[in-house]
C-alpha cells in the first residue's frame, strides 16, 4: 500500500510544476499572466457550470477529469499560445507532448497511468462528445479573459476577428455553439473597436 | 438561454479572483506562495488519484466537485493559514465564509446556486463520507508541500509535531488514515531534525 501511495505522490509532486508554466492569457484583471494549473481549475469549474450547453450530451464528471489532466504535458512541453507563430508547428508540438505524456503518466501505478493516459489521449483526439466539449471549454475561457482584461493576448499577437474565428470560434462552436453565440456580440464590438 | 449563460459567466468571472488569493503554503520548489485556485486544482487531482485510500468508500466525482468549489469563499474571506494565530477565531471566520457563500453562489442561476451551495455546505459540515475524505485531501497537500519545500509554513509559524498532529493529522486520519501513515516517517524525521 505504502509503495503505491509513494508512486501516487511522485506523480502529484511532478504535477506541482504545472503551477510554474505561464500561459499567454492574463487574469481577468490583467495583473499578471495566468499559469496552467489555475487555468485547469478554472476550466474544470467552467465545465461543472456550463455542461448543459454542450452540443451533444456529455458526462460532466469525465469532462472534468479530462480538464484536470489535459495540461500536465506542458510541464515538459510548455504552453504555446494559440495565437503565436510557434503554434503553427502542430506536428512538432504534438510529438513533444506525446513524449511528455509517456513520462508523466508513467509516474503513477500502472493501472492509473493507463486510465489517465486514456483520458488524455481521448481529449487530444477530440472525437468523443466529452472530448469535443472539453476542448470547447478550454478555448472559451481565454476568450473571456481577453474580453475582461481589455484585449490581453489578442493585443500581444495582433489577432484579427477572422483569425479568432478560424483558430478558436470553429472549435468552440463544435462543442458548445450556444456559448459562442452568447459571446459573439461582445467579440465583434471588441474587434471592431480595437483592430 | 443567453441570459442564463451570462449569469454563469458572471460567476465564473468572479471565480477568477481566487487566482489572487495567496495561501501560507509555497510551491514544492519554494519559489513563491501558491494561490487558492491552483491549490484547488492540485487537490482535485489528489482526489482523482488517491480516492482509493479513503477510510470509507467515496464518490470521487462528488469529492472533486466539492474541492473545485470549496475555496471560492476565500475571495471575500481570504485564506487563513491553519497554523496562524488568526485560525483560532473559528466562529468569526465561519460567519465571514457563510456570507461569502451567500454572495458568490447567488451569482449562478438559482438551480445551480442551490446545488453548488449544498455541496459547499456538505464539505463544511464534514459529516458525509465524501466530505470527510475531501477535507483530508485538502489537509494533506500542504503537508507534502512543506516536506518538499524544506519546511515552508511550518517554519513560518513555528509549528511543532504535536500541533501538526492536533490541527492536521487527526483530520487526515479521519478520512484517509493510510495516507497519514505513509507520511508519518518523513514528518517525524523533519520535526526531529528541525524543531
Amino acid at each position: 500500500m505504502s509503495e503505491r501511495i509513494h508512486q501516487q505522490l511522485a506523480f502529484l509532486n511532478e504535477a506541482d510544476k504545472l503551477k510554474s508554466v505561464v500561459r499567454g492569457t492574463t487574469l481577468n484583471d490583467a495583473t499578471r499572466r495566468e499559469n496552467s494549473a489555475e487555468h485547469s481549475w478554472h476550466i474544470a469549474l467552467y465545465a461543472l457550470v456550463m455542461a448543459e450547453h454542450a452540443e451533444r450530451p456529455v458526462n460532466v464528471d469525465r469532462v472534468i477529469k479530462m480538464l484536470l489532466l489535459h495540461d500536465l504535458v506542458e510541464i515538459d512541453a510548455g504552453d504555446i499560445p494559440i495565437h503565436s507563430a510557434a503554434a503553427r508547428d502542430v506536428a512538432a508540438q504534438a510529438a513533444i507532448e506525446q513524449a511528455a505524456a509517456d513520462r508523466i503518466f508513467a509516474l503513477l501505478p500502472a493501472d492509473q497511468a493507463d486510465a489517465c493516459r486514456a483520458l488524455w489521449d481521448e481529449f487530444e483526439a477530440a472525437e468523443t462528445d466529452d472530448a469535443i466539449f472539453a476542448k470547447s471549454i478550454d478555448r472559451v475561457q481565454p476568450v473571456i479573459a481577453n474580453l475582461e482584461s481589455g484585449g490581453g493576448s489578442w493585443r500581444d499577437f495582433n489577432v484579427t476577428v477572422e483569425h479568432l474565428e478560424t483558430r478558436v470560434g470553429i472549435k468552440v462552436r463544435r462543442g458548445a455553439p450556444a456559448i459562442w453565440e452568447a459571446l459573439s456580440a461582445r467579440i465583434n464590438v471588441w474587434f471592431s473597436t480595437n483592430t
